[in-house]
């Protein structure tokens, strides 16, 4: 199977963290986002366990909430002893609703506004990540007003290709994120933070795309920045105690994907960050990082009921199913990869070829083109896999339709994190 | 402009159906939505008016409502007589609170769940428009149970490419849309559904495409719809009654795109019909069309607050608003074309090329690149135009970010027709 924590129960079914998949979608209804919670805890640990050993105290993962955000997920990073790194007030205020210490949240955006960090400062938020000029001198302002010093990281792009897709490739200079170093621009921009009388510049961040599996991305980057930092700390005598080198590795969506070890990449990192510091002559910083997608990704799978089979004589099959881009728009918006198993029968053979579409009216609201299947029935349950991460965060309405229920398994339980939308929520807001 | 309610102001701002959109930025926040009820009105009675010259009594355009559904979009339908196309249980609830008369709707979609089916029977829905054996069998299992017989249309396809772009072509024969004619499946479709107790089949559907600006397309699709008609009329000695020729005529997005005269071009497709089935020998049915893109989009209109300007030395720029791919993912989705206007100086000199780009963590949040614009600061509005469809009705909470609020504008008064989310709103479901 794509992931360990998939197995085939004795009664055939497919099983997600230890739970017939058929029966939760009877339970629970479909579409459903399940989330295997011993999972996401495992995959918090690995990243804890491997800063603790090789950046040792003071170093930290933050979850990067934006690849799954609703409170429950806040509770398990702050139990796991994760910082977190959210993106606007929404997900400020989910964090703060799970009784997560905001003095541990990292506030990134390209575009802060002038409510998000008054509400974020107000709230007590521990660093932003301050992307440009406008949002740096507001902030200014805006703490100054509220008689308060603010910690912030300045965002920079160090010019480093990450060889990903571009949609998710931010790193380099041309980017709508952070300030670059290669044009100088970078520096200017640390020469008047330290001018700013309540700032409080407390280290740097870069972020070379999501979704790496590239070997020496981060040690390539890393050794711009604490070049870059090094700099800085010389030109203008200060001390930067943080460097946060964004997210993240990549994860497994189809069988023939690669694997990252994450722990030992981020030992070798450690390693040559260290031996690079070392030749520079400075200290080496507090480390942090930002996985997202590798911390819940794994972690999710989707169920659907299958509605129609169609196959239309010399051309092509489709199967229905009763969610699609509305749950799950990366196919819609990326052609990404996933994997698909018949719940009630993974292993029977796979006698039909076809695309898994949505329900919406839309052509592009596909799944998975080309799926190899065992044949379904109208009710059957399909299992799409790796979906923890970008897919309820992403979710809409399109067409009027719900978004699905979360629920979380555990070996002992299943319960629900995030209620299924009513009727009544989707004309909430209709006057 | 690019179109007839965008005007400039004696104060130099852009105007919208007659209202400064500066001032409803300031009044109202941004981002937001604004709609011109008077242009939807107008290109609602535009379809009615050409239906009631060239089809005559009985025949009529249905609003497909998926382009943007909301209760008050449902309201000004009746009062102006326009069917509804409904795709879920969230728009036929939506249509309901509005107190549409469900008589006149029908309910599209791949993929209708029996509770979808269960609930449109339940509340008087005039019509399925049948898409598959599946859920065809299941529709008249339902009726059934209920004790009703249940109008519906079958959804076949022409096998007509309409030379928009994929994603919307779903007229051609390899669809996950409806059944094909060419293979002979819709006519084995009909003799099944013609043994159905619990239905009753009034007629055939097709969609040949959005956004279609190719002369001939209805023309070519309803000549095969209607021979295929008559040969059922006279196979299985029946009589329909109605042919629902879908959706839609193009729309305006970029100044340099063609203009369809769409009451002109309704007139040529009844000419072309009448004749057509005069050729055959068969009563003209009642026809039906679903325009949705070209009843909502110009008349819609977003408006950004800017927040960031960022120019990278030799490489790009990029003006950051505090919208997006969240509330507008077509970019995102399908590289759509906007007009951006400064909406504070409109006709000031455009001495910036930027990429418009949205506030979420993602690279791929694009409004629109390489706008020509007078350089903004942050605080200036930004107005997005022909927004009015497939903006609101596919907007999600990525980010955490809460969807905008709609307004109405008139010529006498703006009103909120859709309520911004709140905080509140955004964690309502978790647990």
């Amino acid at each position: 199977m794509l992931s360990s924590n998939l197995t085939i129960g004795e009664n055939g079914h497919l099983y997600f963290g230890g739970h017939d998949t058929v029966e939760l979608a009877k339970q629970y209804g479909t579409p459903l986002y399940v989330m295997d919670e011993v999972r996401i805890r495992e995959n918090m640990r690995m990243y804890l366990d491997a800063f603790k050993t090789h950046f040792g105290e003071g170093s930290k993962p933050l979850y990067a909430s934006k690849a799954n955000s609703f409170k429950r997920i806040y509770e398990i990073a702050k139990e796991e002893g994760m910082g977190i790194d959210v993106v606007s007030s929404g997900e400020v205020y989910t964090a703060m609703k799970a009784g997560f210490d905001l003095g541990d949240a990292y506030f990134h955006s390209n575009n802060k506004t002038d409510e998000d960090i008054a509400f974020a400062i107000d709230n007590g938020i521990g660093y932003f990540v301050v992307d440009n000029r406008e949002e740096l001198d507001m902030i200014d302002q805006i703490a100054g007003q509220k008689g308060k010093k603010q910690a912030i990281l300045l965002r920079l792009t160090p010019g480093v290709d990450p060889h990903t897709y571009e949609a998710i490739a931010t790193g380099k200079v041309d980017s709508k994120f952070g300030t670059a170093i290669e044009t100088g621009q970078a520096r200017e921009m640390v020469r008047h933070t330290l001018t700013l009388p309540n700032i409080d510049l407390v280290g740097f961040h870069c972020h070379v795309g999501s979704q790496v599996f590239g070997e020496d991305i981060y040690e390539r980057a890393s050794e711009i920045m604490l070049k870059f930092m090094h700099e800085c700390e010389q030109e203008f005598s200060v001390k930067f105690e943080k460097l946060d080198m964004g997210g993240g590795y990549g994860v497994r969506y189809l069988d023939g994907d690669g694997y990252v070890d994450i722990p030992e990449a981020i030992g070798r990192v450690a390693k040559h960050m260290k031996a690079y510091c070392e030749h520079l002559g400075m200290d080496m910083p507090k480390i942090f990082m930002e996985p997202g997608r590798s911390i819940v990704a794994d972690a999710g799978l989707t169920l659907y009921t299958v509605g129609t089979i169609k196959k239309i004589t010399g051309y092509k099959n489709y199967v229905s199913i009763d969610g699609g881009m509305t749950d799950n728009p990366r196919y819609a918006l990326y052609e990404a990869k996933y994997t698909v198993y018949h719940a009630n029968k993974p292993e029977a053979e796979k006698d039909l070829i076809a695309d898994v579409v949505g329900r919406c009216c839309e052509s592009g609201d596909i799944i998975q083109p080309n799926v190899a299947l065992p044949e379904p029935k109208r009710g059957d349950i399909l299992a799409v896999c790796t979906t923890g991460a970008y897919n309820y965060s992403m979710a809409s309405n399109y067409n009027r339709v719900a978004r699905p229920a979360m629920v979380m398994v555990t070996p002992e339980t299943s319960y629900v994190a995030v209620r299924r939308e009513s009727l009544e929520d989707i004309v909430r807001n209709d006057v």
